[in-house]
């Protein structure tokens, strides 16, 4: 009987989590056709993870990375996509995310909902390293897509240089080897006109 | 220099795998208000397989499950979205798919395209617990939006209650667990009008 209640709680969970693919990011696809959602951005990260997991810092488990990445966003369902250049958005991101996650993760049994939220809790802490390329994946995705499609919200949003370089600073801890590629691609983005 | 050309590839197959954002499913969200895509679902596969473990087959190695639902629609990108209740489309699924097998995880350096394509092959050949288990995850999601959706591809398409019986039932193998709400979830649709 208790398992039935898991059950329905688990199941309640699943249902609510629908919604994070009606979570709008700022960022557009690849071929720039329509803007991504959260829940897509959270496949496509995971996947990246399995591919460029040698780029991770030393120890890491992966498996870990990708539990991590696949909660990472979750509390957007209720606090919404929180654009990275809005500087005024980011003063109320922190309360409005804890309050979400509150609702979201206590939606299940209780010892699951507690071991999810500490994967997003490590998340935002960003103290591990899984969690620290976890985010270095984070940011790396939307400056493919920005690369891909022509400049994307760094154009749209006239992001200067040191803005960007400060977003991209987590791959630098996050994905050492990567760094001087994602230099590179910015020097590149530069050259396009694409960053002021 | 191996190791930029590996980068290269990686990045080459990150790129690829933005598409599968633009694979469109034929089950709507849960809200009815779109199509699903095949990335997005994805991902909730994996977050399901998170939050249902309990009703694996024992033994059951849940970070493998996660991994073979990360990959488990990429060869769509080239293949495309097979309906599960298209025959017609079916006689031809199995060739559209090895050769998208073949051209996709080529893209990887060679021994990781062949990981991640042992993944996939998994998945189709369906006789371990962890393929099983995804198997039953991919069955299970469709039948919770058109449960939550008003009836959707069931009454969209007519599907009959026999037809809706043999697709979900590798869940009664791969998550025996759920098998038995998963009948009542069905009984509950047929009573709606929802299942012809």
């Amino acid at each position: 009987m208790a398992d039935d209640l898991w059950l329905t709680s688990r199941l309640e969970f699943i249902i609510e989590a629908d919604r994070l693919k009606q979570v709008i990011r700022h960022t557009r696809l690849m071929d720039g056709s329509r803007l991504e959602n959260s829940a897509e951005h959270s496949w496509h990260l995971a996947l990246m993870a399995l591919t460029l997991a040698e780029y991770a810092p030393t120890p890491c488990d992966l498996n870990h990375v990708i539990r991590v990445l696949l909660v990472h966003d979750l509390v957007e369902i209720d606090a919404g996509d929180t654009f990275a250049f809005d500087i005024q958005a980011h003063l109320t991101k922190d309360a409005r995310e804890q309050a979400a996650a509150e609702r979201l993760f206590g939606l299940l049994p209780e010892h699951e909902g507690t071991a999810l939220r500490a994967l997003w809790d490590e998340f935002e802490a960003s103290t591990t390293n899984e969690a620290r390329f976890a985010l270095a994946i984070d940011r790396l995705e939307p400056l493919l897509c920005n690369i891909r499609n022509g400049g994307g919200t760094w154009r749209e949003y006239q992001v200067g240089h040191a803005a960007v370089l400060q977003r991209m600073d987590p791959i630098r801890h996050g994905a050492p080897g990567l760094w001087p590629y994602v230099l590179h691609m910015i020097a590149e983005a530069r050259e396009q006109g694409w960053i002021a």
